[in-house]
C-alpha cells in the first residue's frame, strides 16, 4: 500500500502558510508502513482539487485530503469529490449533535449552514471531528478507482491531527499488514564523517529491512534508524539491535535514542539526581531558560535564570567585577567564569551555566567576531568544592542561528557535566 | 505567466522534515506577480523525478526545483533533467574557483567528487551559490517544451534562499510583466469578527485588483492587503490607499503595516525614545528576554532580566515579599506587581514587566488553573512617580502554546503602555 498526500489552500501557493499538516500525516502513516510517494499542495478552486484527485487516486491506494472542508465559501473540497464520484450527500446526525451542543454552549443560534455542515458524502464513513465542527469522511472510490480510498479531514491542525490519530491510523492498520519502526539515535560534538567512519561495521552489516540516515540537526547529527516488516515483534527486536550496535560504538556521543530535545535530557538527568540548576545569560538572552522550562516539570530542577545583558547588570546581579569587565572586555573566558560562579552561589544551585558572546549583526571585532561565544560552567564537587570550566567557540551564521547555536552549546556543557557523574554532587532525588 | 515548484527529498515523505522552501519561493515569486499554481513533494529517486519534471512542465511557465544537488549519491536531480532534456554537462570555472577557495581555506584536498560539483548542464544560465558548493542552473527548456524554465537549487535552505534573491528572482521579474504587492496589517486584542465589522465599508469598496485575507496570528488577526496589476506605481498606490483606509478605521489594534513581530515594534518605540526596559519572568521561564534580544540592536534598550522560577529567586532577585507569596501564592496579582516593582527599582529602567503563572501541564488547580496568568507593568512617569498596571488573563493551551501566548501578552502590555506617550518618561534619545 502506497499513500498520496494533498493539502489543499491558496494561502499554501502563497507561501503565507508552511504546510504542517502533510509531515504530521506522512509520520503517522509511517507507523503502519505505509509510504508516502507524493505529497502535492493545490488551489482550493473546484478544477484544482478535481485534477490533483484524478492524479494521485491513479496510483495511491490511500490519497489523504486536508483543507476545503468548512462552512465558507471557500471550502470546496467536499464538492469536488461529490462531482468525481458522482454520489449525493446524508445527514449525519452524531455531527448535528456535536454541533448543536458547540452552539448552545456560545449561546448562539444555529444556522442553515451548519446543518450543512452535518452532511457527509453517501457510502462513505463519517470521522468524528473531536476538536471542531465540521466531519471527516474515508471513502472507498469504488472499482471505477480500483477500490482506492480517499479521506477527507479538515485543514485546521489540531482538528487533522485528532482524526488521524483517533480514526485514520486504527482504520487503516489492519489494511496495510506491514510496520515501520523508526528510532532516532540523537549524537552531539560530533560531525557526519566521524560518526560514519566509527559505525561503518554496523552500516555494512544492516539487515536487509533496515536502513539508515543521516540528518544534522542544531547540536549535531541525528542519525534515523528505520526498519519495516510484517511482524511487530520482529521489527522492532531487529530495530532494537541495530540501535543497540551503534550506541556501544558511538555511545560517549550520543545523548538519546528517542526524539528527546538536549533540554529533556538535562532535565532529566537533573531531576533523576534531585540536582539544581540556574543560568546566567548575556548573548542568549535567556533562550537557555526558556529552553529549559520548555519542559515539563523543570520547575522541579529550575530555579533561577540572570539574564544580564548591560555590565551594570552583570555586576549587580552576579557580582562580576568591574575591573575584570574593564580589563578583558563583557565578551571573555573571565567574565564567563565569573558569572557562572557567581550565578552558582547566589542561587544556591548545584551547577550553574552561564554565556557571554557577540550574537551579531553588530559589536564584533577582529579580535571578538561576531559568533564567538564564550561558555563557563560552574558545579558543586561531592567534597564541597566548586568545579569551573571555561571554554570558547566560534560560530557563523546570523544573529537568530547563532542565539540557537550558543544555546545549543550551554545546554551541551550542562549535558557534559551531569554525565562525569562524579564531579557532580549527587542528592537523594 | 505561472509556476510549480517541485521539492526533492525523501526526509520529505516521510515527514521528518517540513517544507520551509516552498513557502520561501511562493512568497518571492509573489512580489514579481508570479503565482504558484502546485508544490509537488516527490522521492528522490530518478524516476520519480522524471515523472513530477514532465507534469509540471506541461503546464506551468516557470518549474523550480530544491533539492538533490550535491555530491552524495541521493542527490539524482542533475541526472534527471539530463535524461528529460537530452543535454550533456559543462565546467563551469567560477563555481569551480570557490570550492577550491573553501577547501583551502579548511586547509582539505579537493577529490574529484568537488569537480563534478561544479558541472552544469549545457546551455543553462548557473547560478552562483554564495553559501555553498553546489551551483544553481536556470535552464531554457527548448521548443519540446513550450520554452518552459527549469531552475534548479539545492535542498539547503540558506543556499537555496541566496540564490532565489540574487538571481532568481532578478531574472524572472522582467519577464512577468506584472506586479503583486502584500502588505500585511498586524492588528492586536481584537477577534476577526469585530474586526471585519470595522472594516466593512473598506471591504465592500475595495478596487478590483485588491484583494483582502483574514489570518490568525499568535497576538490576534494578520490582515494580508494584496493587490497585482502591470504597473508598480499604480500597484503600490492602490495598495497603500486600501491599508490607510483599513488604518484610518482600526488604528487602536494595529501595531504594524509590516511582517514586524511584536517584539521589533517594541524594540523600535524603547530605542527612539531612549528609553530602557527589564523583565521579570515566572511562568515564561526567559522566553520575553529572549524574544527581546532576538531583536538586532535590542542591546540599546534592554539591561536585564531575572527569571524567577522559585519562590526563594523571587524574594532575593526581586525583593517580592515572602508574606505576599504566603498570602496570596506566587501566582497572584499581587506578586506580578510586586515582581514588576522590583525589577523596575533594581534595574533602573525606565519599565517593566512581569508575569507570573502556570504554563502547565501540572500545577492547576480549581482556583488558578492551567493557563492563568497574571501579568504587571511598572513604569517610571514624567513626574519621577511609578505607574503600575495589572491584569489576569487565562489562555487554554498546552505548555509550549502557553508560554507563547504569556510572551505575547507581556510585549503586548509593553507595547500599549508605551504607546500612551504621556505616561512613560520621554528621553532625548
Amino acid at each position: 500500500m502506497k499513500a498520496d498526500i494533498i493539502s489543499i489552500g491558496d494561502e499554501l501557493l502563497k507561501g503565507h502558510r508552511v504546510n504542517t499538516n502533510a509531515p504530521y500525516i506522512a509520520k503517522a502513516l509511517g507507523t503502519i508502513g505505509i509510504p508516502v510517494e507524493r505529497i502535492v499542495t493545490c488551489s482550493d478552486d473546484t478544477e484544482s482539487i478535481w485534477h490533483a484527485l484524478v492524479s494521485s487516486l491513479q496510483d495511491a491506494d490511500i490519497v489523504l485530503v486536508t483543507g476545503g472542508l468548512g462552512p465558507t465559501r471557500d471550502d470546496r473540497t467536499r464538492k469536488a469529490v461529490q462531482d468525481l464520484l458522482g454520489r449525493g450527500l446524508v445527514f449525519w446526525p452524531d455531527a448535528y449533535e456535536r454541533i448543536a451542543g458547540i452552539f448552545r454552549l456560545r449561546g448562539r443560534e444555529l444556522t442553515e449552514e451548519m446543518r450543512d455542515q452535518a452532511m457527509v458524502i453517501e457510502g462513505s464513513v463519517p470521522v468524528a471531528n473531536t476538536k471542531g465542527t465540521a466531519p471527516g469522511m474515508i471513502i472507498d472510490c469504488g472499482q471505477r478507482f480500483g477500490n482506492h480510498h480517499l479521506v477527507l479531514m479538515p485543514g485546521v491542525p489540531v482538528e487533522m491531527e485528532a482524526m488521524t490519530t483517533l480514526t485514520v491510523i486504527p482504520y487503516f492498520a489492519p489494511m496495510s499488514g506491514s510496520f515501520i519502526r523508526h528510532t532516532p539515535v540523537m549524537t552531539m560534538g560530533i560531525g557526519e564523517s566521524m560518526l560514519a567512519g566509527m559505525i561503518n561495521e554496523v552500516e555494512d552489516s544492516m539487515p536487509a529491512h533496515t536502513t539508515l540516515s543521516y540528518l544534522p540537526h542544531a547540536a549535531g547529527v541525528r542519525l534515523m534508524v528505520s526498519t519495516t516488516g510484517r511482524d511487530r515483534d520482529e521489527v522492532d527486536a531487529e530495530n532494537r539491535g541495530v540501535v543497540d550496535a551503534i550506541v556501544s560504538r558511538a555511545g560517549d556521543y550520543i545523548y538519546a535514542t528517542s526524539d528527546a530535545s538536549l533540554e529533556e535530557v538535562v532535565v532529566r538527568l537533573l531531576v533523576e539526581r534531585g540536582l539544581t540548576v540556574a543560568v546566567a545569560e548575556s548573548c542568549t538572552g535567556g533562550l537557555v531558560s526558556s529552553r529549559i522550562t520548555d519542559v515539563p516539570g523543570s520547575s522541579e530542577c529550575f530555579l533561577q535564570g540572570e539574564v544580564t545583558y548591560s555590565n551594570a547588570a552583570k555586576e549587580s546581579l552576579l557580582g562580576v567585577g568591574r575591573a575584570t569587565i574593564e580589563a578583558y572586555g563583557a565578551v571573555s573566558e573571565q567574565v564567563a567564569l565569573e558569572m557562572a560562579r557567581g550565578c552558582l552561589e547566589r542561587s544556591g544551585a548545584d551547577i550553574a551555566v552561564a554565556t557571554t558572546g557577540i550574537a551579531g549583526p553588530g559589536g564584533g571585532s577582529a579580535d571578538k567576531p561576531v559568533g564567538m561565544l564564550c561558555l563557563a560552567v560552574a558545579s558543586k564537587q561531592a567534597d564541597g568544592a566548586v568545579r569551573e570550566e571555561v571554554s570558547t567557540l566560534q560560530h557563523f551564521g546570523d544573529r537568530s542561528q547563532n542565539k540557537a547555536r550558543f544555546s545549543e552549546a550551554a545546554l551541551r556543557a550542562l549535558l557534559e557535566r551531569l554525565r562525569k557523574t562524579a564531579s557532580v554532587v549527587t542528592r537523594d532525588p
